[in-house]
Formats: structure tokens, sequence, C-alpha cells
């Protein structure tokens, strides 16, 4: 099928991107030492993970108990579900477990830590359950202070419980905050110490603490060395975007998501060029308004996949999108530029919101289509 | 089911409220005397629009071809796409058509209206294809100008070639951006007055032009007298939400919808409590970030549904969502007010946005789960 065939909206991936981008990142790992666990709450597809694992990765990170049955169903065992677990998410988690999906588990509270080992010795599974402690190196989200009383705790509790206390788990979110290589690079040895400090002390009390594991794409493409940490995981890199361009981890040309729109019409005196992609297309995600460089709801291409320079799509409706000129000029020959019924690319603010919006990729080699591939949503 | 036995992240119905709404909106309407098609784009769920018609509510709208599709197979005839349709979609609709529905098409370009008529003559379908011309009102999308040669010259075009010109469409979108009472009546006004202007025109010219449809849930509730006005249509008002609310056309009380959310953490010093609602489960709509009021990513209910005084989300990640104070104090009991394991219930700021990332509504009332409606996405 031609890519000009596809009913519009729709969401693409461009194999050659997508093959480099996997690329670039395990060779990265590869070269640091550190077992990769790519997160598949990006893509949520099948397809997409299994080339991950191809170039090199080993288990999957999740965001949702969906994801990891959806990849248990589809063959993937070694899942580490990094969110900290809910009461109520305890006992479907643990039967994924009995049923043969190596899903570790991850807690950064008593209450979340007692809830699990409660029911797990109630209702006891094979094997130990492997749980790691999530650590907040950044404040800027969940998990217990490398420093605290609180993590030896929690560590004590699961251990003497007879859970498989792994060890630790962090996740540098501020990442996405920073500019400049200098900040990556200080953000990314920030996440690494704290973690292995956190693994240190639990270790010094006499506690288990195999895995030290980090991760985000800023921090995971910007980090010097990796001592003392085992295992590294990263989502979005595998379609960058344009919030990860403007933080500088990959250009423009690496973006592997784009969508594809149909021009409906025309507001020649305005300069606008209205498309049948909106925001349920491309997301409500504006995380290059906090940008230097605010890309509106995305640059915009040509079917061929080439920036249109100037061009981004400057509002969003339901399923209205408005592409315009950056500079606010209106261009004369607009009607005759972009034609109705002629067809853009759309590059996302962010392509974790941006897939999420579609049931489906369309993974294609320049202009040929080569498979639809499917994604799931929901929880 | 009680409401406390389902799986969070869940978008919630109240029962009351979205009675209250769609009895609301369908009064107002027979006062005003005036056809209501009430937009399903904003629940896309069969069951909330069969509330919508049997409360007197005559057709429906649609944004995509899906939506048309969906609501077909449900058993809904009478409906209005209300988007400017793209060249490759014309063989579809007239394929619906072909199988009864009476799909009325909507188009604002000469290349969009005869890319219809060439199809439509090449490959007729039994009776001639009602179409309507979308007027530009505000200048906030599409459509042409109320007083344009170029209104004429498609209404011409489509009644010479053989098409059931059924009259003119229009939405005032800008009045999302209005505050006060006022500029709600002057921009109801607005659109009222300039689609009766585009029909006269058309009538002037000799062409049929027996429908004026126009409408928002802002102006359908702030018009004083729709004289000229056949038809209204609106979408958000059948749930409601926090920028509706800071339009002024709608109390919190009114949000028919919610999240419904877990406690999975603390991040005590900083007066934070860390739920499985993040982005995904709301949106990433911040339509509230541009009015007086930012509600962040929504405001915080208990499980019953009232009101948390002062608590909102104020940040998301993926399946992340904080809730802390809008006044950004920490209160001490933040553990033992919001433990882990509780539930909490979060209004969303744009009803459309927050419902589309979810598969099924629970349709509650009070505590109880009466049913789950699904709702569809895609295109």
């Amino acid at each position: 099928m031609h890519i000009d065939e596809l009913a519009t909206p729709a969401a693409l991936i461009e194999d050659a991107r997508l093959a480099r981008n996997i690329a670039r990142m395990q060779s990265r790992m590869d070269e640091l030492g550190v077992r990769f666990r790519p997160h598949v709450k990006t893509s949520k597809c099948v397809e997409v993970a299994r080339r991950q694992l191809a170039a090199g990765a080993r288990g999957i990170t999740v965001s949702t108990l969906k994801e990891a049955e959806q990849f248990f169903q589809a063959g993937f065992e070694d899942i580490l579900y990094a969110v900290s677990l809910a009461p109520q998410k305890v006992a479907p988690a643990l039967d994924l477990r009995r049923r043969g999906c190596e899903l570790q588990l991850v807690v950064d509270s008593m209450a979340a830590a007692r809830a699990l080992t409660e029911l797990a010795l109630k209702d006891p599974v094979p094997e130990p359950v492997p749980v790691l402690i999530e650590v907040d190196v950044d404040g800027h989200r969940g998990g217990v202070a490398p420093g605290s009383a609180l993590l030896l705790d929690i560590g004590r509790h699961l251990h003497e419980q007879g859970l498989a206390l792994r060890g630790v788990m962090a996740h540098a979110g501020s990442s996405y905050d920073q500019r400049t290589p200098t900040q990556l690079q200080d953000i990314a040895e920030q996440e690494r110490a704290q973690a292995v400090q956190a693994a240190g002390r639990l270790r010094e009390a006499g506690l288990p603490c195999p895995v030290v594991s980090i991760g985000s794409t800023p921090t995971a493409l910007s980090a010097g060395q990796l001592p003392g940490v085992t295992e590294v995981r990263a989502g979005v890199y595998v379609f960058f975007d344009l919030v990860m361009a403007g933080v500088g981890v990959c250009s423009d040309e690496d973006i592997a998501l784009s969508v594809l729109t149909t021009v409906i019409g025309h507001q020649v005196e305005r300069g606008w060029v209205l498309v049948d992609a909106g925001w349920m297309a491309m997301s409500r995600d504006r995380g290059t308004q906090a940008q230097p460089v605010d890309q509106g709801y995305g640059l915009v291409c040509g079917l061929d996949g080439r920036l249109l320079d100037g061009f981004l799509m400057h509002a969003a409706n339901q399923e209205h999108g408005i592409v315009a000129r950056r500079d606010g000029q209106a261009p004369i020959d607009i009607e005759q530029r972009f034609p109705v019924g002629s067809k853009l690319r759309v590059l996302p603010n962010h392509a974790c919101a941006t897939g999420a919006q579609h049931a489906d990729y369309a993974w294609v080699d320049g202009p040929e289509v080569r498979a639809l591939w499917p994604r799931f949503g929901g929880w």
C-alpha cells in the first residue's frame, strides 16, 4: 500500500528512523556496560518492543498492569511494572506471576509494602515476589529519599517477610527540563549517584540489592559513565519527539512518529491551512510550550517526511488542525501549495501522548506502508 | 457493584448530573423554539446519545465518519457530519447514505464542493446528497465569510449539480474565550446574525436554504433569542467541565464526568498525594491554563463526589498524578487524610479530551455503579 492510500488522520512510524533510534540507544548502553530494559509505555506496540529486544534489550518496563498483561500474552516474560503498586493491584499482579510472568514490582511506602507482603503471604506464589524500592533522586515525583530511614524500613520489611528484595529503581524525570549538555550530564550523574547511594545503604544494612535501575531518555543519552548501575530504562527515545529535540538529545530528523493528515480547507487571508488532524490525533500535549522554541501542536512536513521550513500546527480543535507559518505571514499561494485533498505529516510534541490517540501505527518505509501495527490503550 | 470496586483509573458519569445537563439544554432549546442536534463527539457513547434524543433532541452531530458509522450501526439515522469534507472521505460518506444513513455533509470550499459533486454524479445515490455550507462567524477556524462571493459560488455549484443544498452551518468556537455574560450574549448574537445573513444571501440568490444551524455550548446557553435559526448544536454541555465552569456557563457541581483514582503514595514534606491517574487518564488538556483560574489537571473530590476545598491535580506524568493544595501548603496529616489505597475523583478540564482517554464510562448513581457504557475512539 502507498502511504497516500491511508485514511487520515493516521500515525506513521518511519522504519529507518525507528531502527536508528533503537540502535543508537542500545549501542550506548552496551558501551556503558549496563543492561537495557526499554519502557514500552511509549509505543504500547508488540512489534516495536520486539525490535528493541532483537537489538539487545533484556526485558521490558511497563507503566500499567494492562501493558504487563498484553506483553505477557505476546510472549514477553521479563517485565518490570515501574509504578508504585496500589494495594488493589497486588492481586492481579500476583496472578500474572502465577501464570508464569516474571513480573517485578515497585513500592515506595510502608503502606504499599505491607499491602504486598500481606497478600503474598496469605496467597503465596511459587517463587518469592521480586520487588524494587523506588528512590527519589530529583524531587519530581514519587520515591523515598536515598538517605532516609524509610528506605531501610521498607527494605527490611520486604526482606523479612520473604519477598525477593531486588534493589532500587529511580527515574530523573526532571531531566526533561534541562537544556544544555552540561545540565544533562549533571542530572544523569545525580540520578546515578543517588540510586547507587541508596543501594549502598541497603547493602550496608545487610539487605540484598543486586539491581540498581535508573533512567530516562535524556539521562540515558547523557551519562558519561555508570559505575554501580546495573540497568537503564528509557522509553521515548524509540520514537523521539519535539520535546526531546528541544532538550537537545535528538534532532527533528530523528523523530520516527508522525501524524498523516489531509488538507480540508483554507483561510487564505490569515494564511491558514485547515487539516483533518486536530488535537484528537495529535493529543493535547503542548510540551514544547515551556521550552525556548514553542512548536505549537507540531512541526509540519510534506508527504515525503521533509520539514516544510517555517510551518507548524498553530492551533487545534478536536478534529481540525490549523497549519500556518510560525512568523504569521500569509503566503498568497497557500491554496496552490497545499490544495484541498493533499497530505501532510506532523511531528508531535510528545510521542507517548500522540501514540496513545491511535489504535494502530502504519509502519512505513518512505512512501510504502509495510504493515499496520496494532497498539493498545486503557488499563 | 460499588464504585469502590472499580479498577482505577476509571471514567465516571454521575447520573443525576448527566440527566440535569441534558434537561437544561433541551428545555432551553424548546424555549428558543429551535431543533436541537447534540454533538456526540463529546461522549462517543450510544447510551449518552440515546438519553439526549429521549429528552427531545432530533438527530445528532458527529466530527468523524467513524462516529457516523458507529452511531448509524446503533440505530441513529439522522446524522450531520460537521467537518468540511476531505475529497478522500466522499466515497465512504456516500456509502453510508447508500446504506440508509441520512447523513448530511458540510463543505466550505469550491475544491471540496467539486470533489463531492463529481463523485455524487459519477456514482449516484438514490436521493440527492444534502449539504450545508460552513460559514465563518468569528474567524476562529474554517468556513466562508457570510458576505463573500464564495458562499454563493459554492451554493450555486451544489444546487446546479443536483445536490440538495440544505443551508448553512456555523460554530462560534471563540465563545470558549469569553468570560462575562455580556460577552457571551454578544458572541451568541454574532453567531446567529452572521449565519442568518449568509442564509439570506443564498435565498436572495434564488438558492434553497431551509436550514440555519449554529451552536456551541456557551452560545447555546447564552443566546437570548434565535430568530432565523432553525437548529442548534452543542456537545460538551452533556458532561460540562472546568473550562465551561471558567467560561461561566456551569458550576463545578454540574460536571458529570470525573476520573476515579487510587492514592499510591505521598511526598509528605511537599504535601503531595500521588495517585494512579496521570495525563493518560486525564488527557493532556490544560484548557483552564488560559483562564483566570488555572485548575491544573483537575479539581479533586472525595469518593462521594464532593470537592475537597483547596486541592487540585497540580501535575501529571503518564500514569502518576500529583494532588496538592493550590496554595502550596503541605498539610501535616496528608498520609492520614489520603491513605495509600484510598480513592479520589478528579473533575477534568475538558470532558471531550478526558473521555477520549477511556474505553468505557462507569455510569454511577452515588456510590452504585449502574452499568459500564462503552465508548469508541479512532477514525
